[in-house]
């Protein structure tokens, strides 16, 4: 094999990384600023790149913002597919959540700064690219918790508990990063025991919500 | 008075009532998209106004946006400031909880699109003069409910546990817009509910929740 020959794959991965290391970059600033506050210079800053590197691989502000969002995404959503529940000792139902609550919060811990940006998209419903990834994300979290609890067709008192429950974990989440005065495996623990409560609650008022919560209880 | 004297206060009235039609048409737009997908033209066609208007009264669209939030805030606020409780029949602290929760859902049955924009916000702390708008109502709505439950140095757990609840609020806000499918007056009750169970769940995991709980039950 002559050098030649060898470069090209090579010269590809430093390419991948260097985009990488772009998006990194991009999500670290996105993450702490809003989208509109962050520019392209800052972003070739933060990366040691040259401005005209960042236009070269991603052609704009918005087609970088929307790359690094895709990949904060699409880490999340490898987080939470690996389906081998971590500490399922016949715990049921509630393990099963506590698994993926487990895995959930590992992104939170590893990738900080591209869950800060994904929350950015706010629990609003959004239009346009950035909206299609962050209310994806959001999308698949609440089917995969309905297939957690064993919910097939949510009532409107189970959808309204189960995305309240969503935002209470998506805010645990920051308050956690900011704040990190909460053991992580005591805060997981909390908010596996806020669905039971939350549950409690929607029974009293949903004969569906009556029913899970005796399965699960 | 002669008709030139008397002009002034009248078409003082005048831009006003047409600023506020602007913004009305801003927050209807940017509570329905992001705010990078609301063009001038958008606003002002909405509004029935020409183009030069919008920037003869804002300056851009960023100064609109920045107005239009701002304003959305200041109604949100001074719906919460309305001190005397609607309903309160010797409830105590929760009677005040709900009272707050009443006055919230007035707001966002009669400003929808001001809520949804404030909302795309998004949980995570923002930067700028938008951040500032949108953190400003959401750290207002914290010491509200924080005075409401007489919780003055919240601990870590206290802190967490009643942030998640402001989260479940918001998304039930929204819920309840996006879907209308639950009475206004239950939802309101649940979430007076989620509030208590909230708490037991802090109440296992941190001795100042606990009191806290035992006041209130």
């Amino acid at each position: 094999m002559t050098p030649e020959t060898a470069r090209p794959p090579r010269r590809r991965l430093s390419v991948d990384r260097r985009r990488e290391e772009l998006m990194a970059a991009a999500l670290e600033l996105f993450g702490a600023r809003d989208a509109e506050d962050v520019t392209i210079d800052d972003v070739a800053s933060a990366a040691g790149a040259s401005r005209a590197l960042v236009y070269h691989y991603f052609g704009g502000k918005q087609e970088l913002y929307v790359a690094a969002l895709r990949s904060a995404a699409g880490q999340l959503e490898a987080r939470l597919r690996e389906a081998r529940p971590r500490a399922h000792d016949g715990a049921g139902l509630l393990g099963d959540l506590a698994s993926g609550l487990g895995r959930y919060f590992d992104f939170v811990e590893e990738h900080a700064a591209g869950f800060a940006a994904l929350l950015r998209g706010g629990p609003a419903n959004r239009t346009g690219e950035v909206g299609e990834i962050v209310d994806g994300v959001r999308q698949r979290l609440f089917r995969l918790v309905q297939r957690q609890m064993r919910v097939e067709e949510p009532t409107p008192v189970l959808r309204a508990t189960l995305r309240s429950w969503i935002a209470s974990v998506e805010t645990a989440g920051l308050d956690w990063l900011e704040h990190r005065d909460i053991e992580r495996a005591t805060l997981e623990r909390m908010l596996v025991e806020q669905m039971v409560a939350l549950l409690g609650v929607a029974a009293r008022h949903d004969p569906d919500a009556r029913r899970l919560l005796e399965q699960h209880g």
